[in-house]
């Protein structure tokens, strides 16, 4: 079976990893979609697409996007994917947003593409779940930007809602990291709460026809001028400060400025060698995380065999501390 | 120094933990509030605390109490409070709650004491961050809880508000947990979504002199009558159903009904040996998280050592993908 061959994906069991792999590095939205599913659904198969995608992994530039509810993150994001188009680009969408239109899918274990891009080979469109993660990113979403990635995206965009410490997550999985507010939404007030200065690459002022729209840049203006520049950025040379953008997204205003922004946050990260920094805390994170998940299973094999289950009751009894207790466990998975 | 001897925290820099155990068991709020801190510090005293105090951890009944923001759950709280003082019994209150103003202090590092109970010394208020963990309660509260329970509290109420998987979590952490809603907050629908039904041994619909408190009722009521009872209340025998109040709390009405069904619902658990078994999946939680996180603790100091470090880079430069960097950390964690 060579890469041109196109696979009929839904008509197996089992799936034929290579030839999915290679179907998805020419694009193939169908194989695309199958392996974002094995990453979702953790399929034993997982550890066979990684180890072919990784030659392609980090081609991406990957843009977080976040903002509280009714900002216009997915207005945005719809526009921001019509410029890329125009770009010539091949764009990737994740939608980590349980308020978003595209991810209720998601949530019903399905898919849903945007309206306006349906039927554009040059774009995928993904909704994932948010559950299992409290509050935040799917642990699935770094393996899915592999995925689309490999299949030739330029640019993924990684929409998720501003909730919690979800913006912090899309921040740590972005090169660029897009802050989208809103006038009337005492949003000032919330930037300086949710430390949204310390993950803010560009800030993004949707909206900016409503009244209100200049207080909110004012206000963040005034803010980014109390200095507190986050400390990944003190560190390294020629500080960024993030530009304070207006958009009117629903009509597409201002958005080539966004992308512009964008390009120009690109060319520091890579002037600075903080791109390179990102990527390597960013797979850090990741490896630490799926050697924690493979120890955790352990964890789990054991507590099917008693161990955890014994240890527990050891500690409901007050006989054993969950400390001790841990370190016996901690002894037992490292036996 | 007997246990009776009053412990100059304050004056200390390193705590005399055996002391400040005896202190704490005696009732002496300033040494409960300084063990507290050490948990939230996460101390190295931290582990001699645990060992000192697991004969005596399991004391308390463990109560959660979650809501949307704006339902009354610090009003709820406080009322409660007074309830069980009026029964003699002692009162222990973790506020992990980024709304309720009693956990505003928590933001800032400090303590706020509820004003109707500032002065009695059978009530201890602590409010916790909840930072560090996504969306949830502080990882701190289980280890919080046994200091409660081990300074003789009778009761620990755990407000949390139900905001992401907050409520799941409280669920996971109490022996009851309480379910607040309000009229006129679109809960009904909220309900469903959040999977509350599953969490609720008790449901509470709050501010009920306000219009719309019976259709709460009703919907509710509606949503049980589907028959999603959560698995673990299928398993055991003679189901709970669980009961739905009405209170004003802000007057005090309804609030010994919610004291009698908690009671009745502790009858039930003992009975059925659900509290044996929820306390069993408690320990077995927080033992397996402490475990990850001495793991995690190695990984750290691997990190230092340029281990993971060096795994990183090649999986940046495409040479190896984060599962096969993983299994190369796990083995160096477990060598």
């Amino acid at each position: 079976m060579t890469a041109a061959t196109p696979v009929g994906v839904r008509s197996r069991r089992t799936a034929d990893v290579p030839a999915l792999v290679a179907s998805a590095s020419q694009g193939d939205a169908r194989a695309v979609g199958r392996l974002i599913s094995l990453v979702e659904d953790a399929s034993p198969a997982l550890r066979e697409v990684m180890a072919l995608l990784a030659p392609r992994a980090g081609h991406a530039r990957v843009i977080g996007l976040t903002g509280s509810p009714g900002v216009g993150k997915s207005t945005s994001t719809s526009a921001l994917v019509a410029a890329y188009r125009q770009r010539g680009m091949r764009v990737g969408v994740l939608a980590v947003d349980p308020s978003s239109p595209f991810s209720g899918g998601a949530l019903l274990g399905d898919r849903v593409r945007m309206q306006d891009h349906a039927t554009d080979d040059g774009v995928f469109i993904r909704s994932m779940a948010s559950r299992g993660h409290l509050g935040g990113l799917s642990w699935a979403t770094p393996q899915a930007l592999r995925v689309l990635s490999a299949a030739g995206c330029d640019v993924v965009l990684v929409e998720t809602v501003g909730v919690g410490q979800a913006e912090v997550e899309v921040a740590s999985l972005a090169d660029t990291t897009l802050v989208l507010l809103a006038p009337g939404m005492g949003d000032g007030i919330q930037a300086a709460k949710a430390g949204i200065l310390e993950v803010a690459d560009v800030f993004v002022v949707n909206k900016a026809d409503r009244e209100g729209a200049d207080t909110v840049v004012r206000d963040l203006r005034y803010m980014q001028s109390l200095g507190t520049q986050s400390p990944s950025q003190a560190k390294v040379e020629g500080k960024w400060v993030a530009p304070i953008l207006k958009t009117v997204a629903a009509r597409g205003e201002g958005i080539e400025d966004v992308v512009d922004a964008v390009e120009q946050h690109g060319d520091w990260l890579a002037r600075t060698g903080e791109l390179q920094r990102r990527r390597a805390r960013r797979a850090s994170d990741e490896v630490e995380a799926i050697a924690l998940t493979v120890l955790r299973d352990r964890m789990g094999d054991l507590r099917g065999g008693n161990v955890l289950e014994g240890l527990a009751e050891r500690v409901v009894a007050g006989e054993l501390d969950p400390y001790a207790a841990a370190d016996e466990l901690v002894a037992a998975v490292t036996a």
